[in-house]
């Protein structure tokens, strides 16, 4: 039987290591300075970074790299990007330059409202509920007055509370969906201190209210939550060039236009290519949310429900060609923040912000649109003319000699070998063990 | 006008930071500082993560922390987590206990066939190309025999090719539906470099074919990649006990159960709640697919399709009681592999893997579908019951006062008070300002 380790999060995080080394790890010392390796010589900065959760015991690091040439707005940005998957900054930097030449990116956004949901049981009348809803409305906004206090003074807040019967869709189910306006910030933390906040004043005020008897039970809170389906959070993004500037690499620009947009029509058509399409998508986005000091699960989620949002899963992308004009855009949902969360707390989230020029969450909306335009832009461009593969070998083929040890000349010969032939994990194995005998 | 700068991946580390501070940051040399400041003291292992992708400039941070005390399937695990949100760790490592008492969790693999597909122009007869395909497909299996004989002496490799007319769904689309078994790599650069060796050989076959002519023209490969889309690279994890079993901290056990299954028919109901309850799945399930080296972006898209496959965006867990037992699981498609890619290169990901015993794809999948279901237990408590702000806000205190610089004396104080207080965090930075006036 397990042994059950209790007060574990107390203990100090050396402590920690040795348990875990001791526990799982046949009390390997390897394990041990593998650990201690990637803490930082700093030992403030290390603290700083102990914090953020619970439990840790060492940095775990991704790269950090940065994508020039991004014209966006006839502004100029180099973007950073924190991504582990080779060729990913490659292709953001192949497209900035593409674009660059041809008028650079626009990008809008279109709304800026979140929301959060009381999620509520009620078995009684409707319109007892619809009455004493808007009875106690102002008393709703008014239980957190202190709370937006701060928020108000940015011109944000909370907009407006409306009471939802969905109980056509689930027996019981009413909610009070919330909206919000959070300004610079991503707004989790206040969104829900708010809704428990309305939620515990509604179900106060019902328990107390004449309305509701024996025969008539008050409403009851289930969960109350911000919601990180975002669609009135909506971001917009944009390229667009006459069909014959399109040409290159010995591509004919309108050949090129017609195959990407069948390539997008593809997508809308098979779920399991849509899949893929986004998933490029998202190589960008969640790049840059992570170099801001953002939380990418929120973005994901909101992001893939959002390209079901139809019944049918759909490519986020779409191209059409007009009057000889091709056209190219994104539409994406995203909560997002440059002030508080990690966002001021991480150097290098700080570094990352300020790389962007310490953009305001909406601009950080539209420079994240483009990333997401762009890797689909670059993916799609090799997909439908030399296919993936080759640029993306390359890289990969450069990680396995490195985890191979190979020497200079090693690398030098087996680069040249796989220049012509299909670079293969196996393949290469083989080559270096060859040029070893 | 914005000066495009041309050759920046060939410039060195160094002088791309020079670059970079130069044009974007007023020549700052503390961002220089700061850069340097995350790199690692070892040059050798500095230059293995410089190499993992293009125009690397330092190593992010994210917290690398553990979770003790998962039973799962009889064994036990430390389950490493790497993620920059406050309360997962902690809501991981509360659900392990609580369901260590109670037997700990199950898990099985129900199907691991990967796919992908080679997507199609073509606009003539049926018939025609479906007696083509009859008779080329052994050629098609023999283009990959080289690519795929490592794959296959592990009892892997390409399972079957499917010619499917989608030209119901979009006017002249067919497409090579291929599966793949790939055993303990997550095999993406497998099947790719497969399914553009497969279209090479299809479309070269069909070109140099009788059967197309000028009048019934031979089909014309659009693009050829893996889909993201695993439905058929499932795995489940479940959790039982008896209701009763279910009371603690104050909470009846029937209770809670009645309250978790109705929070879980919310979401099954209403998409807004839904994609937040399924984020706070993939909070846990990201985190050990950073750990292990594995693409996050492609598990997403996965997991966030699949939860609306049936037109509806919906929760990836279920609840049920039956005969007085509580029955609690999920069911989520994920293709990960525990050799290549990242696994092997990145020491920290090796370690992770280590951590989890080095488990076979397969047991990854089986420890990381738990993970995911022990973050959506330990949410939904803590919605349904106490709220979850109350846990989040004591951590979101403790890294605001980092970012105020917060004497011990100060921490101590603000504690106390916000123990009794409502955090936010104006109000927290109001209350330390008193504190210091």
């Amino acid at each position: 039987m397990m042994e059950l380790i209790t007060g574990f999060s107390k203990k100090s995080k050396e402590e920690k290591i040795e348990w875990l080394v001791a526990t799982h790890l046949d009390n390997n010392p390897d394990v041990i300075k593998t650990l201690h390796q990637y803490w930082n010589d700093d030992k403030e900065l290390q603290k700083l970074h102990d914090g953020f959760i619970e439990n840790t015991i060492s940095n775990y690091y991704l790269p950090l790299a940065i994508a020039p040439n991004f014209l966006i707005n006839n502004k100029p940005y180099t973007i950073p990007m924190v991504i582990e998957e080779s060729s990913v900054v490659a292709a953001a930097s192949y497209s900035a330059k593409f674009w660059l030449e041809k008028g650079g990116f626009t990008s809008e956004v279109i709304s800026t409202i979140k929301n959060g949901q009381v999620h509520l049981n009620y078995y009684g009348n409707d319109s007892t509920i619809q009455s004493f809803f808007k009875e106690v409305k102002p008393k709703l906004f008014a239980s957190i007055s202190g709370i937006e206090a701060n928020m108000k003074k940015r011109g944000g807040g909370l907009l407006d509370i409306i009471l939802k019967n969905s109980t056509e869709d689930l027996e019981g189910y009413y909610q009070l969906h919330c909206t919000f306006e959070t300004n610079d910030a991503m707004g989790a933390n206040f969104i829900n201190t708010c809704l428990e906040t309305i939620a515990k004043t509604f179900e106060f005020e019902a328990e107390n209210h004449s309305s509701f008897t024996e025969n008539n039970l008050a409403p009851e809170v289930v969960i109350s939550i911000l919601s990180n389906y975002v669609p009135e959070c909506l971001v917009k993004a944009q390229v667009q060039c006459p069909v014959e500037q399109l040409t290159a690499e010995g591509v004919d620009g309108k050949i090129f236009a017609e195959k990407f947009i069948r390539a997008i029509a593809i997508a809308n058509t098979e779920t399991r290519r849509a899949v893929t399409h986004n998933k490029g998508i998202m190589n960008g986005i969640d790049a840059v949310v992570i170099a801001t000091g953002n939380d990418f699960r929120s973005i994901e989620a909101g992001v893939h429900a959002y390209a079901s949002r139809n019944g049918h899963y759909k490519s986020l992308t779409n191209a059409s060609i007009e009057n000889g004009i091709f056209t190219y855009s994104i539409e994406i949902p995203m909560a997002l923040g440059t002030v508080g969360g990690m966002t001021g707390l991480h150097p290098l989230a700080k570094l990352g912000l300020s790389i962007l020029q310490n953009p305001s969450a909406k601009e950080l909306m539209q420079i994240i649109a483009v990333a997401g335009l762009a890797q689909n832009f670059a993916a799609l461009r090799a997909l439908t003319t030399t296919g993936i593969q080759k640029g993306h070998m390359k890289m990969h083929l450069k990680n396995i000699l490195t985890q191979l040890n190979a020497t200079p000349s090693e690398i030098e010969k087996t680069i040249l070998y796989f220049e012509e032939h299909t670079v293969s994990h196996s393949g290469v194995v083989n080559f270096v063990n060859e040029l070893r005998k």
